[in-house]
């Protein structure tokens, strides 16, 4: 299943994506949420990120190819790291670069575990029974702020720098599938999604020794390519089985033309 | 005011703290919520983080002093970090110390904004418009694992480690307060609460020029002392004119005795 949130008229709204159509639900899925009868159209609905976690969990270096290219260290624990849901944005709306960031401007394609129970000492298997399904992610990054701050804070979290959609699939093993970056339609980037230095339930069973996770939160798992964004492009993440999280990027000055 | 928010009967209620009595309301004050006409006695009542925030803002080195302590640089600019709602409890809940926490195991005494509008590019006056009111915040740290870690996930958002409460109080200035730590009742670290680097508007000022800060978020604007606390002691960590927040320390083994 294809799990989304759309604004249905000025409201936030749940439903099961079925071809063109979207069928909304009584509520969220991590709730029991079921298709009330409400149908829409796929075609000019505006999508939302597809949940709003409670904790916005992030993963840095966890492709082996991405640390070496960066020259960073490989990690030798799954430590998490945290985004804000402030940056959420959704399938096909607009990632603005801010008027001060020049230079490298980058996605970083992800794919993204939405955890559907509450998780504590959580086994692998408890962990791997605990996903809802499987989303994506571009974790778009300025990187002189990222190399000039003291925290992520605007490197990694202004407004519209976590586009995450378009939906959640339900039915998908994400370790073996092809994440794929394309500019304007070309591919840019291409790498098996699964080839991470600790997957998902790595990250889940160390998290949960300290931490409860809670339904709803969401964990993106790093990427291994970054791909440079101009105002004027479409970024399109797409992952196999999963679906294509597109995004057209604005500038934050009035566009050229 | 005093807005609080309280487990009734096992679930979420907000309310207004007046002398014994909590008035229950009718919804979120950030939705205007109204008392309802239940009333509930103080006494014996479960206290629960007055907010969950959508991001959760904190503030590093903010105090001359506590920088110039920890051989820190001051900063040059308000830039923000981020803590997790997992870690959130209320007043008087237990802080527990993991099993693997030995050696430093500090509080860090922190008033609290809350913000109760949407703001983007604010100026500094609306920035002082936008404030709900008031609360306090236990910045519980395990220095080990904040030194050893890449990010501060379990050293600072393991389960328990951030304490918030007893309320907001709206009818405050948090600027001219005095910040007071007690462990089972002696004083053991005091300070002007307004004696910062930087103000909780000039954060919201610079937060906002990337980022939109929302209805419900919380800016916890760091400490000018670290107090060590050991199973067993209670910290008391009181701000004169907003109130005190009290936890007990509880080892994550069985207490010795």
């Amino acid at each position: 299943m294809r799990y989304c949130r759309i604004d249905d008229g000025g409201r936030p709204a749940f439903g099961l994506v079925e071809d063109d159509v979207i069928r909304l639900l009584d509520g969220s899925p991590l709730d029991g949420g079921r298709p009330d009868g409400r149908v829409r159209a796929v075609a000019g609905v505006r999508w939302l990120p597809p949940i709003v976690p409670g904790v916005f969990y992030a993963v840095g270096y966890n492709y082996r190819s991405h640390v070496e290219h960066t020259a960073g260290k490989l990690p030798e624990r799954p430590e998490v790291g945290y985004r804000a849901n402030n940056a959420l944005t959704g399938h096909l709306s607009p990632i603005v670069r801010p008027a001060g960031v020049e230079n490298r401007f980058e996605a970083e394609p992800e794919v993204v575990a939405v955890v559907r129970r509450t998780l504590k000492n959580a086994s692998r298997p408890e962990a791997q029974e605990s996903i809802l399904g499987w989303t994506i992610g571009n974790d778009v990054s300025a990187r002189d702020w990222q190399h000039a701050d003291r925290t992520f804070w605007r490197s990694k979290n202004s407004d519209t720098f976590k586009p995450m959609g378009p939906w959640i699939e339900t039915d998908v093993d994400p370790m073996v599938q092809t994440t794929t970056v394309r500019i304007d339609g070309s591919v840019v980037a291409k790498f098996p999604t699964g080839a991470m230095v600790f997957d998902p339930f790595d990250y889940i069973v160390e998290t949960t020794k300290y931490i409860t996770m809670h339904p709803g939160d969401v964990l993106w798992m790093g990427a291994d390519a970054t791909v440079q964004m101009e105002p004027g492009n479409v970024v399109d993440i797409e992952i196999s089985g999963i679906g294509v999280l597109s995004n057209p990027v604005h500038s934050e000055r009035p566009p050229d033309e």
